[in-house]
């Protein structure tokens, strides 16, 4: 029986997420490096901000950090107790999923990785889509905890396998939005009108997540909004390849696509939203999507 | 006043598409190659299959043919009537478009290229999207025949506009074929369930209409029905890399998945489906996608 | 037999190459668009600086110009005299070649397709490569004349064939020219001594003409110097990418470099040498090739 | 003062290295899995086969296995003699150098990483080019016996160095075979000699070791010799790929040749020599090169 739960890392994410578990349960804990911001979710939400120790000894721990070797740091810095779940909501790398589980899985408590998607908006209104790796049986006794933020919860595999899917959904629109880029680009070289192309391919079967929400929200508008860093995109599609590598597996597209992500990522400004990853290309060709 | 309208070229879209014409109009001529296809729409709706020298007197003639080389072909072998307009729903190359419009200008005619997604079903239901390059009064005298079969329909630029358009839209839908063979079947190297795996990133930013339609109904059930020939989709793609070219632009992405599609076209059976273009690449990675 | 030669077009190479003329044939014509420096050259070497109308009237005719446009509209403006042959040395279309010899074999005249490689100071030495695509009885008649700067002479097919050779040979420079600068900028990300590392491959079976030249010679002494203007390259590696296009070929690399080196060029800063295409790399990568 | 050296994997290469070592040392020790070879190695040449406890006791330990796991299992699996230094001329991976390296040190131990390039004959002849990562002192103690086999031999940097650079110049190998055989291709499509034109690159700035020997001596022959085999190719261009990953660099050529060349490993016949990779190829456009 659930009686505590934790969440680890408060940022544009977690900090949301984590607001929706009072509602389920009587005692959440929030830590976050800064706890002036867990100081701030406990006002606003009824969270107790705790210090890491007392914070892993929820029942169930979940983390939202930058990166997997985030969460390692953190897991083999403290003392976990037995028969605890950690749900890490982090996108990170699979291998590393299977290497704390592996471990864990020592000491009786259960990794499962449970990467989100839906946005900051998709966190406020608890909608996101949870994909999670790991123990069919840890996936359960989480499951209730988890619907406190998700909407969609799809447990697809072993461990590792969330993360996995994430990695592959953010290479998916790393490809997208590239192509995006090139082929509206084309359009534009040619005079076609953007906003009544978009409106067609919308309608056709080259649409996209990035046609229908990436392009109209944030390139043609020129707003560029920053909720999800290209670092972290780079990140992901690099978390793909190498997916792609440990199954000695070709895959042209998506080896070409993280190189020009990653390029983009390391010639862009400083904190700069995914989506200005075509700002890349626009200075290539020379023609502004607007 | 349009009197009288025409449809040549009765295929699986165009004899759908002319169906819907007599609700509009009293007199509509259709033609075909095979004139028993003609006679049997005739039967079938109302219309005349009559001869082409007649066909092209209509006020507002429709073709839709396999390539652009076809149009032109037929164009240059018929008399056309002043003031008319032929609204071409060919998937076609813009700039034969631009040099069609140019040479019919001088009769007084006017050439509006057309193209038309959302396949056969919408052909059945007249929810059509069209993308119409050409002149603007011209596009809005033919307006009212076009709804005849289409519901979104978008005047998106001069001549070549519609064209460059349904090229980029199937660019588009190229690249998202082959990136998610990619991952997918990476994702299946590593033991993810692939429907819990399609159903997370089609509730997130991966998503795409291959990812919602042609995965789950032509790909995962291994049906592969023979609606839109792979053949069509690598002319299409090659269309699409030619504007890139003539704009002197960089590409990589598109160039590189036109490849990789004219590869898989030319290796592929005989009246292979598009979405076959992935059992090139299931044939690399000895994973099937099922 | 050959009275008469004109060479048309003094650039870096035509004004070298045209000076060895004179020492084979007793009428050498020279004419540039710019004739301060055909009369320099006749000054210098000994050959007549004419106008256009004159030097069209040669049994050979030579030209030199930047792109095919260039010589087609020169050959379109003047009339030329039957039975003489037109040898064209700019780097050129193959299908402005078919089409030149088409047009010009009407008139009894023929035109070789002969585009060079051997930089200025093969031009210098008389050791050019000379490929030449057209009718082998005018090559053969040719022949002696283009021995003149040439050493290694080769009759590769029909028209358009030296043009394609030419094309294919600088997309193989591109090709290595990219890699080389992706390999060697891995190289030194992981601090091995790139000068040792060039010297290890150009004795084993990764070396190249941009190995064994352009790399220490251009690149890694930070020289750059302006001898083949990246544009042409961009150029001649369109023309490569046509010629795939054309057969109706996949080409994933030669697509994929077509590109990068469009890309490069497009941003490169005016008046770059070809290997200067590595600088978008070096910006990418934020690693100098030193 | 070096007394004893050793061979340690007597393949294709190995068997030819060692047999220089009894030239110059005294006391020389092969061993080889299959011990016959290694027998009949000691009587042909006068090393002596012995097990691999005293082998491993040796001053200088050569090894040329096929990847650096089975170089770590060998050394994890034996006591080596401190002061002793280990040539390994495997072509390896930088990470697995840089740990034995870091391992063995702890007991004295020097660890080289020393790839060799130059086939067959040029180790039948002792001129292999040998690429050395390591500590400087280590590298020029063994120098002297390097020297029985190699004749360009090269410290390029520290641990890891000498197999990065072995692993970018066989990428640079495949890169040119690829592009090579798509530009031959479509020069064969266009009607052209590939004899004469072969003979016009490889005096041209688009040549490389695969123009001036692969395709000759391997390819349009049709003899693909089988000398070094297309996984291990296929393996090198892995490595590469891990280093720019490593690295954090965008190299999109590299991670495109890398697919394509694990596609056609992956689809190859077995025992296909590296040269066989563009079957592959020819199965796409259906052209052979010959």
């Amino acid at each position: 029986m659930v009686q505590s739960v934790a969440f680890i890392g408060l940022g544009a994410m977690g900090y949301r997420m984590a607001s929706h578990l009072p509602k389920h349960f009587d005692t959440v804990y929030v830590w976050n490096r800064n706890m002036d911001k867990a100081k701030q979710h406990a006002a606003t939400y009824g969270t107790q901000a705790v210090d890491l120790t007392q914070a892993v000894q929820a029942d169930i721990i979940f983390s939202c950090l930058p990166t997997s070797a985030d969460v390692e740091h953190l897991i083999n810095s403290v003392q976990l107790k037995s028969g605890s779940i950690w749900v890490d909501c982090t996108s990170g790398v699979p291998d590393s999923a299977r290497k704390l589980a592996t471990q864990l899985k020592t000491e009786n408590i259960d990794f499962l990785d449970a990467p989100v998607s839906g946005q900051t908006i998709g966190a406020d209104n608890a909608t996101l889509t949870v994909m999670v790796g790991g123990d069919q049986a840890a996936f359960e006794r989480a499951l209730p905890a988890i619907q406190a933020f998700g909407k969609l919860i799809k447990h697809v595999g072993t461990s590792g396998a969330g993360f996995a899917v994430k990695a592959v959904n953010n290479m998916l629109l790393a490809v997208n939005l590239w192509s995006v880029a090139e082929g509206f680009t084309t359009l534009k070289a040619h005079g076609v009108n953007l906003t009544e192309a978009m409106d067609c391919i919308n309608a056709s079967s080259g649409k996209s997540g990035v046609t229908e929400t990436v392009l109209p929200q944030r390139i043609l508008n020129r707003s560029f909004p920053v909720t999800f860093g290209l670092p972290l995109l780079a990140k992901d599609t690099g978390i793909a390849l190498d997916l792609v590598r440990d199954a000695n597996l070709p895959a042209p597209v998506i080896a070409l696509v993280q190189s020009l992500i990653q390029a983009a990522s390391l010639t862009a400004e400083e904190n700069s939203d995914f989506s200005a990853a075509i700002k890349m290309y626009e200075s290539w060709s020379k023609i502004t999507l607007e």
